[in-house]
């Protein structure tokens, strides 16, 4: 008795995880475009081309901010390729996580107002690159959590499987950390830094990491 | 004649009940971000941290509602894997709650526009908590009529799981309804007091309570 | 050949249908609350309640349309419960009527805006009774075609339940037709027209109509 | 051992990535109302019906950018009957093409916002058709890339079919290229001709195109 009930609700629980996920990621990655405003009419006759040409740190912004999302949601769903079930505290921290992805429009649109004013232009990019690091950190630790004695994995899941992926997502924490340091010397060579890791990350994978 | 369409009716229902749910949970939560205004750079030479810093009611705001609203579709989630079936009034109840979960990111703007402002303060919490107050009785309401007589829970059930959960869920209303009278005697105190009741949520479950 | 591919091809395409389609309901739906504006701190030391109260159509309109788009949702997912295929044709329909539903939130902030503005007022209401219309429309077009010889209904659907939904559906172009022609002769009396359909959708079903 | 894993796992990464996709669609084109301002009133008494009516331009771009979104993502629907499995690059493709797609709001609201303003309305138009033409180019190159050596295809696809949505897709980029020459010539005639292409895409199919 209960039998079926249990086995369907295990396996119900990460398919609505992962769409609840995707929801977020979806909606955080949709709302970026709302920070870039549309220029107003100027009666000084500037053309609308020079208007949009000042505006390249929202661009810039949305693009980078877009693909790092994009690139998490991926990862995310490699994730649950061998995370088959799911528990209270597994789910607690998959919310701590996504309210840090969620928050990415808010330092995303901070850095496209600041980042040609030379006052708030470090504290900006501070801020956006430690939201990134809180995203790595709250992963790799939602991974731990889950892969401890094969917690949540699936049933015949490999272990070299989940080896690849844990050495994969340790670099992530390591990356952005670098990332937040830099974020202290040089705005401009801490988000040169992220763009290289998004392009990093979107690159055609190697077979040998291939999960 | 009809009875693969009504068995498979049936079984899809609560699917596309979910799915609209964890849609509108998602964005609602998503949403709350958009309410953290980036500040203007001012004249006065006032550093961003400084701003950053002023603009923190926002901050806490938006961490207590993400972090409510995410256990409240956990909550959900615990409850769809003992309902198996849907009516059109369960259906009906569900929106009313979702009617109020969707309007969240309003009153967590208003507590973040007021909470420094004494004037507003007290009426900004009441309604804060009055939100909150009304999806955990509409919730329950939606529960005590999904359990009676097992109406719309799945097929092989335990009764000792349904208890627990209704013992948990009659929290709620009591926790909330605290937290809205102490909306009236001190906005402080019902801020703190809601956000010891997310975290009490939060925090790793006790394994008797474990659904 | 082919065959098992375009089996679960026809059987996934109202899924993906359905999945399109909650999420424009559940965007539309809590995209709302975003033109609830949260009043600034006065000169005047007013106090926020009554500035809140001075915004009830903003309020009034949230619920109206809320409850609105709660009720197609559900009428929707009826609908889909004999609905088992789609076609080019019937998915066009289905994006037409969601243009309709997700332009809601701009009649409701207008009404919102212009309720308590006697220049305004009737131009507003007209314009979100015509949405309404229109969506009623639309949606009666696209059951007609679905049902059309059976065209995109299920392998075991009864007739008697293609026709309670007909006879259900039917009412719904003829009522919101009162409703607009009502909002030319008072928006009051529009509103409440509109106001007494959503109720009378919401409310528990007879069971003679149940479907 | 890790069979039964990678089956499920292999299926399951076309859902997800559906549900991702139909999540960022879905949230794009209910974005497009945010950008339709509601006039405030005015002191020189002018009906709120004229001041509607010179919103114009937003209300067009609105129904415009609704329907070709409306039919990208029923394109996408029809691909992914066809396409059952994914990979890495093809899900960074995926996202590439969502990028443009969530950008469509904010050249919508350039349009709208300067399609009566001669200055800036060439500008404008310009950046509205490269969109589209964006979109058109990466979706060609995702759907070329799938389809080489039936990469990503199902297992029982009839070739007649693949090579009929090739010929359909290839038309894009060429149509869409236009439109982008027209805009450099004539803003004008640029969105007549996209509306044109909406407006095809949109009718019933003939029989012998359908797939």
């Amino acid at each position: 008795v209960g039998w079926v009930a249990d086995v369907s609700a295990e396996l119900g629980e990460t398919g609505r995880l992962e769409a609840f996920s995707d929801g977020v990621f979806s909606i955080a990655i949709t709302l970026l475009v709302l920070e870039i405003k549309v220029p107003q009419p100027t009666q000084s006759g500037e053309p609308l081309a020079a208007a949009l040409w000042r505006q390249w740190p929202a661009f810039a912004g949305y693009v980078l901010s877009f693909v790092t999302i994009g690139i998490m949601w991926a990862s995310h769903h490699k994730m649950f390729m061998l995370i088959r079930k799911s528990d209270h505290n597994f789910r607690m921290l998959n919310v701590l996580c996504l309210m840090f992805v969620s928050f990415l429009p808010y330092p995303t649109a901070l850095v496209a107002q600041y980042l040609r004013e030379p006052a708030g232009r470090k504290t900006a990019v501070e801020i956006y690159a430690a939201t990134f690091l809180a995203i790595a950190l709250i992963w790799y630790g939602a991974w731990r959590y889950a892969i401890r004695d094969g917690r949540l994995l699936g049933e015949h899941v490999e272990a070299a499987r989940v080896d690849a992926l844990s050495r994969q997502y340790a670099v992530g924490p390591a990356a952005y950390a670098i990332g937040f340091a830099l974020s202290f010397v040089s705005p401009a060579a801490c988000l040169v830094w992220l763009g290289i890791l998004a392009l990093f990350y979107a690159l055609p994978e190697r077979r040998s990491t291939r999960v």
